[in-house]
């Protein structure tokens, strides 16, 4: 490895998980290196470059995906400009890392998968689930039959605070925030196909914005087609800090797996025991986030697929999609299987 | 109380919850006497009554409802007969304590609490997890707002063993396991009532007897009418053993309840640590079960109206009616509320 | 059961203990029935007699012991009382219960065995610990080899608060606290011997009275004549509730007891998660008090030899004494065996 | 940061822990290099640095401490060798990083100090236990007195497997195991100094090496100057994995701390809930590892002295080498006050 030309990858937003991966890149991940960042928002590309050393930084996005020298780009704008990145990057020949959601609709899914398959590059989506210790051991004793057949599963996602409900897209809470647990849900029901999904929403935490269209609140129930039945939850403010947990029954035992404990320190005082939360995803999940980009720079470097695919990326979108529609309805949606591949 | 009269009670059914009371009522309760027993297969209640001491045993249930002698009647028999017991006991003019659910049809239990009201006798519906520590000090801190306001609830049953799925009644999963689940949301949401209704439900755990009907497995989303949306969960067939659980999320704080370890014994072998679970549910709630007839015989010594009345036995019942109407139609289904009180 | 004549026990001593044990006589074991209450302080018999129904209450504990109508006695005294009036009992013919320690010097413990030895009469000791579900569940763990050979062992005790330094009488933290430990760890491990004991202890939470002798604060390592090393140590005040706890490490695997969670609730807040702690030891070992009553009794009606036996009581006592040797001389001290069986 | 030079590092010894070592400063520390290695077994420093891609590697431990282009010298040789190896280091004018034990006699340890001292050059050990999150916030808490006066304080470790009883020099369960343990206790009792130790320790792991010296069972009790008594415990073999925890109890309330599970996962299975465990330090400890050679670097750039210092190596020896002296006379030792700073 000592040989070999690091992998010049460039990354396009440079907000807090922007800063997270661009950080990453630049000094967690040997054979890797952060060759240019890019945001069109002034000043913010040059103040991450310089802080982390990078070489480029520009507020031109197209400039950078079409960058002769990078060999990856990594995208972390907002969500409604993941898929047109990933057709772009795919179409100048960039393996390419697209956070979730990659995409807001079936149809630009379909076509940022398409650019890639065509591209011939690799492309992986932010699912960083799948990259925790625990939900990955999770995954693989259930691929392994541990505990048989899955029959009910259990996903959420509990953000810490709620702190702008005005600048929250329509939404956000299936397409941003639930995508994960419609994830993870897949993963840890392997091979299975969600077949029907029944949501309820509200604005409970801000109930002040529900006639705004706020949704903070959720719960997704989805029947996948091994007849697993599944539960995602949502809220956008726990107050006791972010709380992503999961379970999954079967036919020859249970897995629990998440654990929001901020160390191993347990305190006992005259009110009881206590312990400390995490606060913040990148707490929870700091070793998920540098693995997933860690297995993206193995892929590219080794040409094997990714682990987490737009395919995948597509399905998850397809379940949340489901949700919006039996919010929107009243009642149960049904999911057509994906017509290609 | 050492010169008061003991509470005499008659008991109506000695399978295996009957029994368990029967013993409670024998041997548990200081001030209180079993002093008749009724089971009409024949033998039963004279096995039962010879094992406890319990000086009368009959196979002719009306006998014993009407015996002047008894303060009080405990109904554990199957639960299409409980209404109409009550309904008798009531006019016999008996303090009655009812297994769950009490009554099938919202039309049975609402000639039930009409029979004891006019009466003027307690009437005690068996939700035994009230009298779980855990759970009740759950309710008590929500009750006092520890947690704010609750938003996301859920609480879960899963049976050791389906053991003969043959002999299963039609919707048994939602009338007579998911209604303990009903009733701990309502409870652990003080003041609420339920507004919409939808389940999910299938044969996972023997899908050879779907086609007669069995559903072994359910998933129930109901949203209150204070905004709460709750998820109950069941499944006949849980290989670890016997596990009730309860998740209380709110503006302010959740609280988590529920706990399948045997003992407080951890074991640490060359497989890591493990843990032995609980495998009835007589010793998960072994106490609670006793405290529940300790405080229904409290009741009848006081006069003071009983802690979990026909009214919340009614309301659990109309979710339980609605989950099985939202699997016939496929939809979700909204629940009126009662017209009297 | 229910034809035989119940078991007739007298009860002498009134204090906190003394009274849960009378009215786990009184109400909680089938088959039983106190029939009679003993203290020389004037009224506490009668008080206590009168909240349980006793027939009989008296300030004369000799006349107690020699009522022809006992078949037990149940001594709940202060310590340094205990071995006479288990001697007198046993002179009497009645079945003996004492409360631990059942003697405070060697000599004495030898003339109550002996007592009791000679008059055939059963004498149990109050190791309550024996019979509660967890402990019990690790010991007969561990004599079936579950952990291979025991190496390392720790029991612990620590009472909740030190009301009144002032009256504790001197090595009071070896011979009424420890003690528990010191059979806890003899207990698990099934047939050793201790062989050699040092002791540090110290006035920590009072140093106010340290210079009347006061120490409430202790370790003792212990060595067994297999090889195993164990950690005995206790405080007089924990102020996040009674926290008692052991661990055995053996060749094969570890085993960990012991809950101070109030319940199975946890709390989770802006400060973390969180749970109660148990407070009174009658919380925390409820069941296991009423369990070695219940056991004493079987063990008299059934003529099997007791559980807990003189000689338990007498092993434990030698090493509290080897603990105080060890304090006093300031180095560690050996245990010889004892002489007789 | 980005504009400054990396820091040269020099590395000794290519064991397990110091391959580690040169893993993190080769690839795991922004503003690090590992500049050379030195391991005297022929080949061994050639292939870590091959594998690292570090420049240079030599089999001459004096050639790389006097190497004028490295600014550090990080020693994970054995432990009889480095004491002399810090004071060489020291001489040159390297800043120094040692692993523990930093010596095995007091006057070594003196000498190596000394050396540091004068040269003015930072000296920091291997005492990684102080940067695990939970063992520091545990320090924290304790330094913040959210428990009061600590009282009683245990620390224990048992590793994974005793490969080679041959291979252990003689005291290493004092010297190179239980130091950490030493150490953690003094860094939780912070402020405190240890005033009398006693030893009990055998060979229980493996008899058939007694005569040879092996000890690979031990328990230490220590007291220290503010009154609190400690306990230290070790096993060379824990079948269940590698077991590192504290606890710390004072006047205001406990800290527990460590954490032997392997991820978050539990399984539920039909003989219970278990969990896997560590089986590794490098895995327990990996974070911690990383961070205390990122605080040495740190101190090296900002001259502000080490958090652990070759003090607090000094004084944690003088707790084994009295639990040495305790073994081999059979009685406790005092500890006298270093008469240095």
């Amino acid at each position: 490895m000592s040989t070999q030309q690091p992998l010049a990858v460039g990354l396009v937003g440079t907000g807090r998980m922007g800063s997270f991966h661009a950080e990453t890149l630049a000094r967690r991940l040997p054979g890797v290196r952060l060759a240019a960042v890019a945001d069109p928002a002034p000043g913010a590309a040059q103040r991450l470059g310089d802080r982390l050393g990078c070489p480029r930084a520009t507020t031109d996005v197209d400039e950078l995906i079409n960058d002769p020298q990078l060999d990856a780009v990594v995208i972390v704008t907002p969500a409604r400009t993941h898929a047109g990145l990933v057709e772009a990057a795919a179409l100048a020949g960039k393996a390419v890392y697209c956070e979730k959601p990659m995409a807001v609709t079936l149809a630009e899914a379909d076509r940022a998968i398409e650019a890639a398959g065509k591209a011939g590059v690799p492309l992986q989506v932010g699912f960083n689930r799948r990259y925790d210790t625990g939900f990955r051991a999770a995954h693989d004793k259930i691929a392994a039959g541990a505990i048989g057949t899955p029959q009910l599963l259990r996903s959420l996602t509990r953000d810490p605070k709620l702190a702008d409900p005005a600048r929250v897209p329509p939404w956000t809470i299936f397409l941003e925030t639930l995508i994960h647990d419609f994830d993870t849900l897949r993963h840890l029901n392997p091979g299975a196909a969600a077949v029907e999904v029944f949501a309820m929403a509200d604005a409970l935490v801000r109930p002040d914005f529900k006639d705004r269209g706020l949704l903070d609140t959720a719960v997704v129930t989805i029947r996948f087609d091994n007849g697993a039945i599944a539960t995602a939850e949502a809220s956008f403010q726990a107050v006791y800090g972010y709380d992503v947990r999961g379970e999954v029954f079967g036919s020859a035992g249970m897995l629990t797996m998440g654990d929001i404990r901020r160390t191993h320190l347990t305190t006992y005082g005259p009110d009881g025991t206590s312990a400390e939360c995490v606060a913040y995803d990148q707490d929870l999940f700091h070793d998920a986030y540098v693995a997933e980009l860690a297995d993206f720079a193995d892929s590219v470097r080794t040409g094997r697929p990714p682990a987490v695919t737009g395919e995948d990326a597509r399905a998850a979108l397809s379940i949340a999609l489901a949700a919006i529609e039996s919010i929107t309805s009243g009642g149960p949606v049904r999911i057509d299987r994906p017509r290609h591949p």
